[in-house]
């Protein structure tokens, strides 16, 4: 390990929703939000620029994405620059990689930005788009998406466990009403246990309401060392514990058991291990609810309850404001909405603004530690822990 | 900076060409070929995986290769995985990006595959793809392809230099006639002056032989501390120094002298002064051939003649074997070929067997230091200085 730590010393980000903005117009919007957020830091201060998306190949025909994003932030990258990919882990692995860079000595201050143009007037677009991150060969080719996928993990968590379709609707319901306290959320209606239940079925178990929300949106971040983020602000907040795990990547190679995450509970493990907590000390989870049963089956894994008691977790309220830990302040991937390669940075601002007691109407109070999670299949997990010192 | 060195332990190559196999056949040949170079190294000991490649999206539809390409090597990454992509530069982006990990204390051990399936059924396509890497909006959409906007640089440099045609075709005579000897270049039938300057007109002054070559192809090598190196190889290939510099990306915002790469000049600055070295050390340069003109640029931007000399400094027969420096002994991009997220891989697997007395018939005698270096625009390069010790 090289000398000192790692700190997010700004942070901004866009409105999510189905925006008339372009992809670049996201990521110009965003780098003006995260400059906007530390007056101390102007974009030519910025010397080293990653950029986090997931298939601007495809949604907007534009390859080469990291200098054009340099560019439209401009940044001017003499230290390095580039684009960083992992599906919808992405944002998790291009702060960690900017974390590497700073820990190696190559830089001492990083912009990262998450950005997705998702919503194209095509809905077969969207869907052909979604699909890209499967197996071509052996499982996208068949139609395989995500939600048939983490259906049947629903349907083996509630064989097995007894979670119920109203459990998963609870979380749904959840992350719904956190949204309303945040501007930038996609959706901002909040919802209903019946709202929930009487959603269209899109795989069931797993109803409309159940699945995250294709959305457009940009954020990020400035991510500095120790003795610089401490001359740029007063509440620098530090990246405490990271991990990456992956064990399988066609759904076809998975453990028998896909109810089990195994290596979301690895990863959960190495990363408070390097940041010397446990899930006891968590007071915010942000974690990857592309489907609600992903939620449940994070408390699980990540030690917050035992193995197959998610759905009892939420049910006792146990996840919101209130109890233990507040899950999803932000209304997460399903009610704030899932821009692919922006999720991740997302989550980084959320704990900026959380851990600085900036969050307004959604702030989580005392908030000291936060746990940001992405997966990009069943058995690739991506973790950060963020903290206040 | 972290705490000791960074070296290459291994390191394989596909024959690059028009190849029948798909993406990830090429993935997995590399793979092989990366793992039969290192016999004390078995999948089972690579936990940390980065993929190089470009647009898989585009011409393999296939996106998140990180997890895809790690499961087609045998991989099972546990301590990271990601895809780097910086266009035609991402090879060497993501030796950098494996460099930072290791010296962060993120792992001890790095397998990088570079790879792109770039000849696909049509032609047209192909052309699609290679301008998605512009910027779509204020250039591609024009129909702006690499071969005019380098035309308009070496006509530049004519201009201002007095460069000839003929200095530009002995770049392509040279490293055509080097692949002879690289049983996995693309093409290997040598080219004479003659058959170069009256090969077929492609954006005056540059013919068909200016070009480099589409190609398929992969490449990969396992990067590690020097602590593990020491215990994998008794020849270990030390990562001396390096840099990446960018100070621009759409063609329209460069500064107005396309003959003068100042972003290049910088970046080789800079990893010299890393590497503790100068020009003159340098045995072997294996740069970014993608048109004749920019190795011309490249031998004077990197110190090795004076600006505006290039011409005369490979006319003099300085580059090649028995000269001051060996340049391109592999063929370069223009004969070994360009398969995009390989070539900085590419030259990684030609520094590791060159400095290793392994490079068969090509073996520049007593070779100490290789300098690698990509572009990915005129004002974006990335550089990586490989030595035996």
């Amino acid at each position: 390990m090289g000398k000192g730590r790692v700190a997010l010393v700004a942070a901004g980000i866009t409105k999510f929703g189905k925006r008339a903005a372009t992809f670049r117009d996201l990521i110009a919007e965003a780098g003006k939000a995260t400059f906007d957020s530390n007056k101390k830091i102007s974009p030519k201060d910025v010397k080293a620029f990653i950029i986090s998306t997931v298939y601007p190949e495809r949604s907007a025909y534009q390859g080469h994405p990291a200098p054009l994003a340099a560019e439209w932030c401009g940044v001017r990258p003499t230290e390095f620059h580039e684009r960083v990919e992992n599906q919808c882990g992405s944002g998790t692995s291009a702060i960690r990689t900017a974390y590497a860079a700073i820990m190696a000595g190559l830089t001492d201050l990083v912009m990262v930005i998450g950005a997705e143009k998702v919503m194209v007037p095509s809905h077969q677009e969207i869907f052909l788009n979604a699909m890209g991150g499967g197996d071509r060969e052996w499982e996208s080719c068949f139609g395989v998406t995500p939600p048939p996928l983490f259906a049947m993990v629903a349907q083996a968590h509630m064989q097995k466990y007894g979670t119920t379709e109203e459990q998963l609707a609870m979380v749904s319901v959840k992350n719904h009403n956190h949204s309303l306290k945040n501007p930038h959320a996609h959706h901002q209606k909040g919802a209903t246990l019946e709202q929930v239940m009487t959603s269209r079925m899109i795989a069931s178990p797993l109803k409309l309401f159940d699945c995250s929300t294709n959305t457009d949106g940009a954020a990020g971040v400035i991510v500095a060392s120790e003795e610089r983020a401490r001359a740029l602000t007063d509440n620098p907040v530090y990246i405490l514990g990271t991990a990456q795990v992956s064990d399988a990547y066609p759904w076809a190679n998975y453990p028998k058991d896909w109810s089990s995450w195994p290596a979301l509970k690895f990863a959960g493990e190495k990363a408070y291990k390097m940041a010397g907590i446990g899930p006891k000390d968590v007071d915010i989870a942000d974690t990857h609810d592309c489907f609600t049963i992903s939620e449940i089956i994070e408390y699980e894994e990540l030690g917050f309850c035992k193995k197959g008691e998610g759905g009892k977790f939420i049910e006792e309220g146990r996840v919101d404001y209130g109890g233990e830990v507040v899950w999803a302040p932000s209304g997460g991937l399903i009610a704030c909405g899932h821009p692919f390669g922006a999720t991740g940075i997302r989550q980084g601002y959320e704990a900026f603004i959380q851990l600085r007691g900036e969050a307004g109407d959604r702030q989580v109070e005392g908030a000291e530690i936060f746990l940001g999670h992405n997966l990009s299949g069943l058995g690739e997990h991506h973790i950060l822990i963020y903290g206040r010192n």
